[in-house]
C-alpha cells in the first residue's frame, strides 16, 4: 500500500509551494521534460494530447469563421523585422540570430520568428491589390522562439507552439469587428472546452502589443491567484499597412491601405488548465480536452473473466467517449494514482464480486466522489457524468474567481490587497502610464485589462495617484 | 472568351517545358509563392489545405498503429549533433546555425533541426530504463531546415514541413519489423489516398541515410520519367544507442542497448502529386486529398432562382462530400479554367435550362468527360464518381509508370536508355559502389532501389562493369 501511494507523496501540496506544486505536476503527469537546449522543453505524448486537442478544437471554430490556414518560413531578414518601428523594439532585444548557413557565414543575419507580422505584411504588399483580394483571414499553426531568460515549462520557454491568426481587411471597421470576434472565440474556447472563466478587456497603452493600435485580452486566474494572459487580439490599424506599403485598389479604383489584426494562443494554456483545475493528487483535466476520459481498472486481472469484462465495457463506451483499459501488472491502487496524476476525469473500477452483480464502481477526478452504477445504465450514465464534471469544474473555477475579486478604494488598500490577498483588484485610473508605472515597482501588480462586462464606478479617484478616474482596471500579479 | 481562357493560356505545356509546367501550375494553382527569405516558400492556402489532408490521414493511420506524437525542441547544441559521426558528416555541411541569442552570443551554436534524430536520442537515453519503457513508438509534425544550394516549392527547400517518427526497441527484430511496417504504411497511403503507385525497396549503402544501418524507401515515378523518393524508413540497428548510451534493463535485470527507427515524409508529396497527375490545365487532384471535390459553377446567375438551385445542391452534397458554390461575379468560362487550373476533381454546372429539366452537367477533372445527370440522382452519382475518379487515376500513372521501366542488359544499352527514354531502368548489380558512382558520373542516373517486388534476374553481369551481379536495382535520374 505505500508502494501505491509513491506517486502520489511525491507532489509538493499547492498550498505549501505553488510553484513546486505545478513543476512537480508537469514532471509527474508526463507532461513535458527538459531538454538539454537550455530553455526549451521537450513536450510528451501527455502533454501533446491535450495541445492536440485544444488546438483541433480551435482550428475548428477558426474554420467556422472563414480561417485559412497557410504556412510561412520560419525566418525573418533582419531588414524586414525592422520595417515597423515600435515592431522590432518590442521584439529584437529577444530573438535567436541565425548568421550561418551551411559552410558560409549570412550576408544578412536571419532572427528565428518570435511572432509573423512583418512575414505576413511582406506577403500581403504583393497578394493585394484590389478590393476583391479582400479580406485574407489567415493563421498559421507554428512555433516560435524568444530569448527569455527565465523559462517555466508552458508558461515561458525559449520555444512554444502557438498558432497566429493574421488578417486584412478594406476597412477599419470591420478590421476591429475581426479582432473582437476573435477575442470573444477565444473567451468561449476557454469558458467552454477548457471550463476555465476569463476576464474579458483591453489592454493599456503600456501593456499593448509592440506595433498595436489596440490589444484586447483574455485573462485567466491561476489557483494561486495570479493572473494568466490567455489570448491576444491586436487591432493594428493601418500602421503596418503603412510600414510596409500594404495598399488596395478599392472600387471606385482609388488607392487605400488595409487594415489588419493579429491574434494569438500557444502552449501556455496547458499551463492555465494545470493551475487553475489541477489539485495535490496531480492534473485535473475537464472532460472535453482530456485525451483519455474515462480509464478502466480491473480489479483482481488474474481472475477469469475481470479482463474481458473491462474490455467488452471498453468496446461499449468507446462510442461515447475517449476510454482505456489499464491492464498493465501494477496494482490497481498504483494505477488509481497514475490516473489521478494524469487528470484522467473518470475511473471505473470493476472486480469478480462487481461482475458478479452486473455492476462497477464509477469515480469522478474533480471532486472524488465515488457511486455504484449497473453495467447496463452505464451507456446513459457516463456521458451524462462527463458533462456533469465539464460543469461543475466551470462553476468551481469560476467560483473560486470571484471570491478572490477585491476592490481598492485608495492606495494604502490596494497594497494591502497585494500583500494579503492574492487574486484580482479592481481599483480605478486616471489613464497615466505613470500610476501604472508606480504600482508595477511598488507591488509588481500589473494592470491586467480594462474589462469589457465590468464598468462599474468604485470611486471617482486613481487608486494611486488619487487624480480624477478615468476607467476601471483589473490588477493583478501575473505569470 | 479570349478572357476566360487567360488562366489556361498561361501556363506553359507539359511537352515543351516540363519544369517551367511545374513552376507555373504550383504558382497559377496558387499552392505557394516565394518568400523574401531565399529558399523558403510560403504555403497559400490552396497548398497548405492539402497538406492538411495529408496530414490528418497519415496521423490517423500512424496511430491506428499506436504511434503517439510529441513535439522536440528547433534547435540542437553542436556537441549533440556532433555525437553520431556518420550523421554529423551527412548534415553538418547544409544546417544553419544560430550563434545569437537576445543580444548575446552564444557559448555553443545551436543548429536549427534539419532532421531530430539526436534529439530523441538525448531523451531516449534518460527516458527509457527497464524493458517496461519499450517500445517507444514516437512521431512529431514540424518544419526542419537544410541549406540548400539549389530550390524549388515543395521539392527542395531550405525549409519545409515533414513528420518525422523515432521510435526504439527492445530487440532488433521488432525495430525491423517497425521499419519495414511504416515503409508499408507509407506505401498504402501514396497508393490509396494520393492514387500514387510507388516501387517499395532498399536503398543501396550509398544511398542509405546518414547513420543507419539501413533505408528503405518508396519511389514514384514523375510524369516526366524522373524518380521522386517519397517517403524513408531507416533502420538503424543498434548504432545512435551506442553512441547515445540509450541502454535499458531487461527482465533478467541485464543492461542492453535499444535498437532504433525512424520515418518521414514531407510536403514534397505535394509535388509528386503535381508532377504525377497534373496537366496542361493544371493541377489534378485525386478526390481523396482533394480539399474541395465538387465546384458547383451556376450558369446565368443572374437569373431567378439559378443561385438558389446551386447552394440547395450544396446543401445536399456536403452530407457526401466537400463541396463549394463558386459564386464570384467571374464568367462561367474563367470559373471553369480556375476549376481546372485548381485541380478540383468534379464540377457541377446548372443554368436556367437545366432547372427546367431537373437536372445539371458533371465534368470530370482527370478525363474531360461530360455527362447529364437529374437532380434526383445526384447523390448517386457523385460520389460514385469521386470513387472512380481516384480508382482511374491510380490506373493511369500505374500504367504510364508501367509504360516507361526498361531493362539494361549491357552498359551501351543502359546509356542509350538513359539519354532516349526517360523513365526507370532495370538493370544488374554487382554490390560494388565503384559502379554506381561511375553510372552517376556518366549519366546523372542513381541507383532508386533494391525493389521488393521484383527480384528477376534479368541476365547474370553487372550493366556497369559486366563482372557477376548480385542484384536487381531501380535505376533513374531523380528530383
Amino acid at each position: 500500500m505505500a508502494k501505491d501511494k509513491k506517486l502520489v507523496e511525491a507532489i509538493t501540496s499547492m498550498e505549501e509551494d505553488f510553484a513546486q506544486w505545478y513543476t512537480d505536476v508537469v514532471k509527474k503527469a508526463e507532461l513535458v521534460d527538459y531538454s538539454s537546449v537550455k530553455g526549451c522543453m521537450i513536450i510528451k505524448p501527455a502533454g501533446f494530447a491535450i495541445w492536440e486537442n485544444i488546438r483541433n478544437e480551435l482550428d475548428r471554430r477558426f474554420k467556422e469563421t472563414g480561417v485559412e490556414n497557410v504556412y510561412m518560413p520560419v525566418f525573418i531578414p533582419e531588414s524586414l523585422l525592422q520595417k515597423e518601428k515600435d515592431h522590432v523594439e518590442g521584439f529584437a532585444p529577444e530573438v535567436a540570430w541565425v548568421t550561418k548557413g551551411g559552410l558560409s557565414e549570412l550576408t544578412e543575419p536571419l532572427c528565428v520568428r518570435p511572432t509573423s507580422e512583418t512575414l505576413f505584411c511582406d506577403f500581403y504588399k504583393n497578394d493585394i491589390q484590389s478590393y476583391r483580394d479582400l479580406p485574407k483571414v489567415y493563421n498559421q499553426w507554428c512555433s516560435v522562439v524568444r530569448w527569455e531568460k527565465e523559462t517555466r515549462p508552458f508558461l515561458r520557454s525559449r520555444e512554444f507552439l502557438w498558432q497566429e491568426g493574421h488578417t486584412a481587411h478594406a476597412t477599419k471597421e470591420e478590421a476591429h469587428e475581426r479582432t473582437i470576434q476573435m477575442l470573444n472565440l477565444y473567451a468561449d474556447f476557454c469558458e467552454e472546452y477548457l471550463a476555465m472563466p476569463v476576464v474579458r478587456g483591453q489592454k493599456t497603452d503600456k501593456e499593448k502589443f509592440a506595433g498595436a493600435d489596440a490589444t484586447y485580452t483574455i485573462e485567466a486566474m491561476m489557483h494561486d491567484g495570479k493572473a494568466l494572459q490567455s489570448g491576444t487580439s491586436h487591432d493594428f490599424g493601418d500602421g503596418f499597412a503603412k510600414s510596409f506599403e500594404i495598399q488596395y485598389t478599392d472600387n471606385e479604383n482609388k488607392l487605400k491601405y488595409v487594415y489588419q489584426t493579429s491574434w494569438g494562443m500557444t502552449t501556455r494554456l496547458i499551463g492555465a488548465i494545470i493551475m487553475v483545475h489541477g489539485d495535490d493528487s496531480g492534473l485535473v483535466l475537464p472532460p472535453r480536452v482530456a485525451p483519455t476520459q474515462l480509464m478502466i481498472v480491473p480489479i483482481r486481472q488474474d481472475k477469469d473473466g475481470v479482463l474481458d469484462k473491462a474490455m467488452e465495457l471498453k468496446g461499449k463506451l468507446s462510442l461515447l467517449c475517449r476510454v482505456k483499459v489499464d491492464d498493465s501488472d501494477k496494482s490497481p491502487g498504483w494505477k488509481f494514482a497514475e490516473q489521478e496524476m494524469r487528470g484522467i476525469p473518470l475511473r471505473l473500477e470493476v472486480g469478480p464480486k462487481d461482475i458478479e452483480n452486473s455492476q462497477c464502481v464509477l469515480v469522478r477526478r474533480d471532486t472524488g466522489e465515488k457511486m455504484t452504477v449497473a453495467f447496463d445504465e452505464l451507456e446513459d450514465k457516463v456521458p451524462e457524468l462527463l458533462e456533469q464534471i465539464q460543469n461543475d469544474m466551470f462553476e468551481r473555477a469560476k467560483a473560486h474567481r470571484d471570491k478572490h475579486i477585491y476592490d481598492a478604494h485608495d492606495y494604502d488598500e490596494f497594497c494591502d490587497i497585494v500583500v494579503n490577498k492574492p487574486g484580482f483588484i479592481r481599483g480605478m485610473w486616471c489613464g497615466d502610464k505613470a500610476c501604472e508605472d508606480k504600482i508595477k515597482e511598488d507591488t509588481t501588480a500589473t494592470s491586467r485589462c480594462i474589462p469589457f462586462e465590468d464598468n462599474e464606478v468604485i470611486s471617482d479617484k486613481c487608486v494611486c495617484c488619487g487624480k480624477p478616474a478615468k476607467k476601471l482596471i483589473y490588477w493583478g500579479k501575473a505569470y
